[in-house]
């Protein structure tokens, strides 16, 4: 597989954006591998994402931005350019439930997740065998009430020596300061354990219970200041009964939280989402 | 097919309540064709479904129902006894919207729903012709705001002469007081048009689309005297993109709400349904 | 809503496909709505639809496809161009089941199908009174052993004085001649009872039954003159366990059976649908 | 939580059989916690499971078969008495994919599995490191042409000396033979990535591909002598488009082989599987 370039696009919809971009593409002698546009003809702005090879392409890497940049200005594109050769650094924050977190290391491990993860991070010890057994740096950070805000200077200085690209909580369960998240907009990726915005905040196989749905889910998004309430990347459910307790719903969510928190990194890691409106275009 | 008898049952849950019930209908030669039972065992409730066979049964139907009282009475029983044979009626009402009223009557037309249909109440007049093809008498009561009370007075009059089991609000689109609810408790099923809790009252599909959900659902559900909060009898979901607009919400939206009325009508018709702190147990 | 163009190619992969196609629309002043591009890249072979007003457009309709040969010439594209106030022609067959027909039947009526269905053709005269209850013109023809080749002649005759677009199989539950297909290649669609490629030919749900699976599902497929073996345009299942004897699946399988069958005709109707090697592109 | 017995029971249906069943449990002091119970009207089969609390039983564990047996011979019941404080001895069979082994792994380190792994067998060295990883000893076979009767003899008689419950092929990719089959019936269970009976034998995601299907699923199964066609204890599937070539199957797939594998475990580890007729009733 040679090297790709991919473009990610998102501005006011105007005739002529798809044959201004590929003919960009075309003219420097790119093959064009996926392109994906969509219009949200209700606000009007056009998402285009495209990946092209960079085996022919007759522009060298880094000369690629400052060539496609007139192009951008002249439509007033918010754009953003990754090449697949670009290995991202992703830490993950963890608390006590190891499913997702093992989840994720063993689809590093296998090379399903190409990405470097230099650091994990949990507010409890108990996970810090499970990261041995992956080999994975790990670092706990005890929180209790009076040390919330220090806790986080902290984790942001520790976090600042690895420079992550993006952050994981894999069930970290803490809430996290709007300061925090600013350091990272858009890219911070939480796994919520319910089909929101049904059930928000704590607890929320408890919430189904008590309500007696028919279906639980899970939500992986971006972690924004309003708890919860972030742009969400992925979603999925399963189907229950009156014969579900708590406990099974526990038990069978984990299977769902799994396999969304790795959809929405996988999404994430290979450049397909796009962010407007606070929420997502996920091409 | 022959006769069946069904027997719905809850309680406090105690050691023996099975075999007492089954040991029952075993003495007086019935043929147990379904048993379901269920214990909520944070709530320490026992629930139960149980339908034999009449035509080998040495009681007379009229006789079951005193013989089997005092067994309920010793271990404080809520239930009711249900005869297959016995032909529901079901008034339906509806607004604008044809598929959910057309999608019921043609499952009543292929003998898939055994049910009598007396009338359609409508605060429109546009599905008159199509309640007239299927030859289902059709009773428009134009709502405004100053007559609301009197309407539903005039509809509770009109539904005293037709004496419904229940009734089924196919996209009615419009509140129903507490006093009418009250005519008919646990007896009114509902289908709203988002996966409750999320999305509750009007425009579902809009809150849906602003709200970037990957995926909608609809809801069936008794109608209680809190909006959209009763007790929830079946719900569906289909996967969404951000290629959805509203429209198409809307149109894929329909078949959910189709299929998941459906199913909350026939276990309704069937006897399938115990209701219990807001939750339903479908057996 | 104004009128738009659609155009879908298929044809080698090659660079600047997209882009001398989206500049052909550009260039005569075409508003791109939609534009799906993928590229088979086991196979080597570019699918596109795009769809584009033609308010603005500066090419009259009936100039457009002259203009647009050369290119796809020289590209060697495969291609079709549609308008979507072309309203198509669609004739159904039906057997003894209403519940496909009739759900199609309320979709048309409702003007979720933008079609016109000027007969309906059956091999039994049960369904007659349904489709009179939605004024369609019935044709019936009694099929047996001796007489299936003349009754596909006088089926052809009367197609031919009708010319429809394309014909569904509405459960049609006979097995049409190649001779018959000939004549609506890639424009007959018929809905299988099973999951394809599993459980081909009659009784799926006996044979489903009979192997104990824990899902069932149904098949939206073009009719070739292989059995049950078409391109695959929608498919859709549902779960079952052990309680579901054979006429539970039948029950729940007309769910599968009507909205499979509708997405299918749906994206017939959109043109949305290309087929290469015996599978189908939807975009 | 305390200890309970559970109770496995197929015989031909006849009146009273619950009645009986729940009134041995009930005069011996034992307190239901789950009654599942199911007639197979076609085969005239009763089917059941029953779990009771010991705590209160005023049998001891060793001396209920006994005393069950005779009420099972009057009803030629078969039948098995498991108890839930009994942990299962689980061996897993793997080659090259880590993630169906590593899933399970994962669940057994977290508790969610009751279970002792004494052993994983290869046929491939590839995965003994991430065995290693968890603690679990690894005995790897080398396999050609030449030796693949002598290998099965190697590792039956390694078994001998671990004993396990059962085996389950974690993605093994080898066919077992019949005579190894027959020392461990319905104790051999085996993930196949296709939607059975779709897709039996080697390379599914391809033949999935080539058929153009728009689901993929996985299925988790007993091994029998005919291949992939033992009784079905749980299947899944997932939606693909045109898009999904056939490593994103592959990709996808390995999410329901992991979620439909750890299913089938757990059904099994929890006595709730019965066996009849090549077909598995799941309570």
């Amino acid at each position: 597989m040679s090297e790709s370039a991919i473009l990610l696009i998102n501005c006011p919809d105007r005739p002529g954006l798809v044959a201004q971009i590929t003919d960009f593409i075309f003219r420097h002698q790119g093959n064009i591998l996926h392109l994906d546009q969509h219009v949200d003809a209700q606000e009007n702005v056009f998402f285009m994402r495209v990946e092209w090879e960079l085996a022919q392409f007759n522009l060298p890497r880094e000369a690629i931005a400052a060539q496609f940049a007139p192009l951008a200005a002249r439509y007033a594109m918010t754009w953003r350019l990754h090449f697949s050769a670009d290995v991202l650094k992703m830490v993950m924050f963890v608390s006590k439930e190891a499913h997702a977190m093992v989840d994720v290391l063993s689809r590093w491990q296998s090379g399903e997740f190409q990405v470097e993860i230099p650091l994990i991070v949990s507010n409890h010890p108990d996970l810090q065998p499970v990261a041995a057994q992956f080999g994975i740096p790990f670092q706990q950070f005890s929180i209790h009430k009076d040390n919330k805000a220090a806790v986080e200077q902290a984790q942001l200085a520790l976090l600042a020596t690895v420079q992550p690209d993006f952050i994981v909580l894999a069930r970290y369960m803490q809430i996290i300061t709007d300061a925090f998240i600013q350091q990272y907009p858009m890219r911070i990726i939480n796994i919520h354990h319910s089909f929101l915005p049904a059930f928000i905040g704590a607890k929320p196989y408890h919430q189904a219970y008590s309500r007696g749905v028919k279906i639980i889910g899970a939500t992986g998004h971006y972690v924004t200041a309003d708890l919860d309430a972030g742009p969400i990347i992925e979603q999925d459910v399963t189907r229950i009964t009156h014969r579900d307790s708590v406990p099974d719903m526990v038990r069978r969510g984990r299977d769902l939280e799994k396999t969304v928190l790795s959809r929405a990194i996988y999404y994430h890691l290979n450049h397909r989402i796009l962010v407007y409106n606070n929420k997502t275009v996920v091409f």
